[in-house]
């Protein structure tokens, strides 16, 4: 039985991709959005778009929006992206890759979907515990963003709801990763490295890369992804 | 003395040129914003640009994001344009120019320009009194935009806080053009039409020339508008 419409944001990596099978899993008709927005390579969104097709959704919306324009990341600028940092650090400051207002933009971008679609629910694979220490990717953040969106459209001023959700806020990436295997993920899929070689590898160095493969470690499952050096964990 | 900076919205029309104007003249540095989104045409780019160049800003970002892939609105789909709806019609109801979540999409990305340049103040001329009824032009909607906005930024987690601030909430139309006088501002550069004719005249039927029109009436000033047909107010 149909849960609904559920407009999912994915970013072709890990967290995203198991919101979906997930909300796919639950019976939501999924409506998957990626963002075309200047980030330093386009693996990503290759790998959303298989991923969407893997899954089964009823549409894949990809978008653009040149946040390169604003700058100030390391994924958007000419910022160097910080290689094998202490990892006690990740999660304890806000990184230079760090996207000013990404996740508001790619939510505000969901919600505008999701009231044309008529979607009650929009799904996001923010996480607080194996993550980088974005802001934008705490529960706190989803519930104030859940709030404005109902006072900002038609759905909430009608009393219809928008709910903001947020499944893997308190997984680690290791469950993240037993709970995509369970629902027939194929991680060799997805896609999570900053800043891939020119041949299209992972670089083992980056935090996303380091989060990942701790991930695969502790999860006790082998790692398909292919990296230009094995990650420091 | 200067204020510090400020990122404010600009459309081009009455209320954002006036906002813009007055926050210079109260001492802003200006970060003015414009969004290429897919609307019907872009002649209020140009007025825009225009007004930027007037008040003196020290830059104008325009931004594309294509809203018309989501559409739902007859300013960014295939939709008609309502014309000479009841004037007791227009603020009580959402009409079908509402352009689903515009005002937070073009918040959010206020918001991330805001971040990088180190603005703390974001201004937008939204306005409750003699406005269209979108949902997210309500005190109560920017209220929520700036509790999520402080926690969704650098800025936000340091303490140096975001303020999201609508000057021109409770004027009313008149109130706002007189203002915009006060301060030298030349309205014939404004352009607030939602469906000019093919030689760039204001249709003088939609909710909006007929709001514009029916404010110079009240501020008793002549309105500089072509318009292609006298509004009815």
């Amino acid at each position: 039985m149909s849960r609904g419409k559920a407009v999912v944001l994915l970013s072709g990596g890990i967290d995203s991709s198991t919101t979906l099978a997930a909300a796919g899993a639950d019976g939501y008709e999924l409506y998957a959005i990626s963002f075309d927005y200047g980030q330093r390579h386009r693996l990503e969104l290759e790998s959303a778009g298989k991923i969407a097709l893997a899954v089964g959704v009823q549409k894949h919306l990809v978008m653009s929006v040149d946040l390169a324009l604003i700058g100030g990341s390391a994924l958007t600028d000419q910022i160097a992206v910080p290689k094998n940092r202490s990892l006690d650090t990740i999660g304890s400051d806000i990184p230079i890759t760090y996207v000013p207002a990404r996740n508001t933009i790619f939510l505000s971008l969901a919600l505008a979907w999701a009231e044309v679609a008529g979607a009650r629910h929009i799904l996001i694979g923010a996480n607080a515990v194996d993550y980088s220490g974005y802001p934008d990717c705490r529960p706190e953040f989803i519930y104030a963003f859940e709030s404005m969106a109902n006072l900002a459209t038609r759905r909430g001023v009608a009393g219809e709801g928008i709910e903001i959700r947020a499944p893997l806020m308190e997984l680690t990436k290791a469950e993240i990763i037993r709970r995509g295997l369970e629902l027939g993920l194929d991680y060799a899929m997805t896609f999570s490295c900053y800043d891939p070689t020119d041949d299209g590898l992972s670089c083992g160095e980056c935090d996303s890369c380091r989060l990942r493969h701790r991930g695969f470690l502790d999860a006790e499952i082998a790692d398909p992804t292919k990296y230009a050096v094995t990650p420091r964990v």
